[in-house]
């Protein structure tokens, strides 16, 4: 694959370059264009100055087939793309009609007239494609002109991202630029370093001319990206099969194909089980719970938590019993199994899975020091503990955690399976 | 203020490009240097291609007199820019024992060998000052040529960090290039959109000289940067009275100096009453608690939350009587209300928060449709309930709920501070 086209991407805003902002359109569009077979060669963050505008995207335009711009569309003074962009491709700006109706009647819907300045936003370069915004003002655009392309995206995600999806991605795939299916095998991993993975890997990666393996390590997960450099030697077909053979090897450290989070892949599998599940939780704080209710019609089978920030709560809430906290202390494999089970009992869950440590920075002891996490888990075949030790700031060991407990049960889960659906009375297949 | 050095930062890694890994070093870097007074001017993302990094680095060396480089000093096949750079530079790469050492200690300490590759990283530019690396292998690099500046990091941002506070930015300091105080003064707001914000405060900052206002929007929020051109006329002192007039003139919209979360803020307004807080949250599933446990010392006031995501928890772990429930339904000011006054009694905390509603895609119906939120908030002085209602997916409104929320709280804490000073029997100051 690899379109013979040069992509650059051009981010505008002060506010990118003072830290005021996380840019996250290059992670979005990266990947929304890899999936399609498309990759960016080059992305830069030019501030709202006209003559560094005109600089460098002069230079982007000039070096490449494809040029994306975001942000700087907006009614503001310091909004100045269109301007600058519209005197570089030697194309005047002509007011648009369709643009004026869509930012009136947007201001109309919450009962406010339109100020002036938001005229500013109606004018575009002539011959421009207007890519109308739904959910905010500045439209975007598509220009092509010297057998070139020109995009031109708004700032806030919101209104970017499904204008790239409904509008810009469609068009491209008409102009024969992406793919018409997806063009990369993804796969996660978990429990595995990034260079003890790709050693493991090698044996089969390795011997495939033209393949390309990328990895990108993320707490305590790697994802890893199959693609091919020829698209008629190596075809997705032969991609998906080079990905079935990394999945054999790598075993229960295979979590899933795509990218789904491991709490997606724990909630497939207890809805396939029709089971529910439940949570208790101390020093991860909601943040095992979150990741659940994150996912879209979780509440089939996510029946609820507690976070246990005290030992009464603990007591109270999740019937742990008292002399076990006086005997083991709060953070002990003990107490999480306790907990797991009271939330299993209280919440009527078949499955439950409880986190209890110290997160620091302060709490823990020299025995039981902070980054000393207990997971508890409990499922119709049994209870469970395991320790785990991390360092680094309350944060990280908190999605470090989060991270450990999710993976123990997911690796549980698919481990005792079929044990459970016998246990459970319903047939394993 | 505004140094006359033109700063830009070079980004390195096919990752980055293919939406692999979000590239948080712009924000990070961006607003740690504008703390101190320096601005970024110009950020770019380059592929691991050296053609590409050649041309790339010797136009920004050429145009800068600060440049930041990050990622690309592994020791993996694809790591070029060390060598890269230095021949660009012209200067020659010499082999560093020191690194070899530290290399070679932290591959002991996990009971490894050091493999052939990593000797890879112990060549460094002639004249490079070697900023060791707490947190990894590879070392960053302080070049200093040609009065130009040159700064190389690890990409890994638990090893970039680190450094850049702890060796980078004393190293600018000395040679001037970063004032040795901060240099800006910014505060968050909350309840008012970007443009009426910045109408508002038009009254006191447009007379002034010199004077640059920065905003940011980011869920309901917006920061405000006041920054001066000129530091003699506008020194930080100013600034400040500045500020303190923006806070005035912003009433209970003014959250705080600095960008603490709005859980800090609630927190920091608890703890100087000594009460505690407890959250009983449902669609919110998790994250309302998550954001108060993120904060380090929080367990002096936060005794815990019931994530009732079923009519039964309501019931059974929050005491809601089922007739509310029957007659005005799970999501409604009435079961809100009995919530929080439930997780008050249950946890005996002094003040809760709680949340119901429908974060869709799926629930909600014609009369209180997906996006409906009711707030609750029991406080020794009275009990409250709000209805907020929101647009968007699942994520964003389980994030706009939650700052809504926790801003209703700051509110009513900071509205009822006296009262309820006077109602616990504390004096009230």
């Amino acid at each position: 694959m690899s379109y013979e086209i040069r992509v650059e991407l051009l981010g505008l805003g002060d506010e990118l370059l003072l830290g005021l902002r996380e840019n996250s359109h290059l992670v979005h569009i990266g990947d929304k264009l890899a999936e399609r077979g498309l990759e960016i060669d080059y992305a830069q963050v030019v501030k709202d100055d006209p003559e560094e505008i005109k600089r460098f995207f002069s230079e982007s335009w000039s070096r490449s087939g494809l040029v994306i711009t975001t942000g700087g569309l907006g009614p503001t003074a310091d909004d100045i793309t269109r301007e600058t962009v519209s005197e570089i491709l030697g194309l005047p700006l002509v007011f648009n009609d369709e643009i004026l109706a869509h930012v009136e009647k947007r201001f109309e819907r919450s009962n406010k007239t339109m100020p002036e300045t938001s005229r500013k936003q109606c004018y575009v370069p002539e011959g421009a494609e207007i890519l109308l915004n739904q959910f905010g003002t500045a439209p975007g655009l598509f220009v092509q002109k010297d057998d070139k392309l020109l995009v031109m995206l708004p700032g806030p995600p919101r209104e970017l991202q499904p204008m790239l999806q409904n509008q810009v991605i469609p068009k491209l795939e008409e102009l024969g630029i992406l793919h018409d299916s997806e063009s990369y095998v993804g796969f996660r991993t978990a429990g595995v370093g990034e260079s003890s993975l790709e050693e493991r890997l090698d044996e089969i990666t390795e011997p495939i001319d033209g393949l390309r393996v990328a990895f990108c390590a993320n707490q305590g997960l790697v994802d890893v990206r199959l693609s091919s450099d020829d698209h008629e030697r190596l075809p997705l077909e032969r991609l998906k099969e080079i990905g079935h053979e990394c999945r054999q090897a790598l075993g229960h450290d295979f979590v899933s194909f795509g990218h789904p989070s491991l709490a997606r892949v724990v909630f497939r599998t207890v809805r396939s089980l029709e089971k529910t599940l439940a949570v208790a939780e101390s020093c991860t704080g909601g943040l095992l719970s979150n990741s659940f209710t994150d996912i879209p019609g979780i509440s089939k089978v996510f029946a609820g938590s507690v976070i246990s920030y005290q030992n009464d709560t603990k007591i109270q809430l999740l019937d742990v019993p008292d002399v076990i906290i006086q005997q083991h202390g709060a953070v002990s494999a003990e107490t999480a199994v306790a907990m797991a089970t009271g939330a299993a009992e209280r919440f009527s869950a078949d499955y439950t899975l409880s986190v209890t440590g110290f997160a620091g920075p302060d709490g823990g002891s020299r025995a039981i020091p902070v980054g000393t996490i207990y997971i508890g888990y409990c499922s119709p075949v049994g209870v469970w503990s395991q320790k785990v030790v991390f360092h680094g700031d309350r944060q990280s060991i908190k999605r470090r955690a989060t991270t450990a407990a999710l993976d123990w049960m997911r690796r549980k889960l698919f481990k005792y399976k079929a044990e459970e659906l016998v246990a459970s009375g319903v047939d394993a297949d």
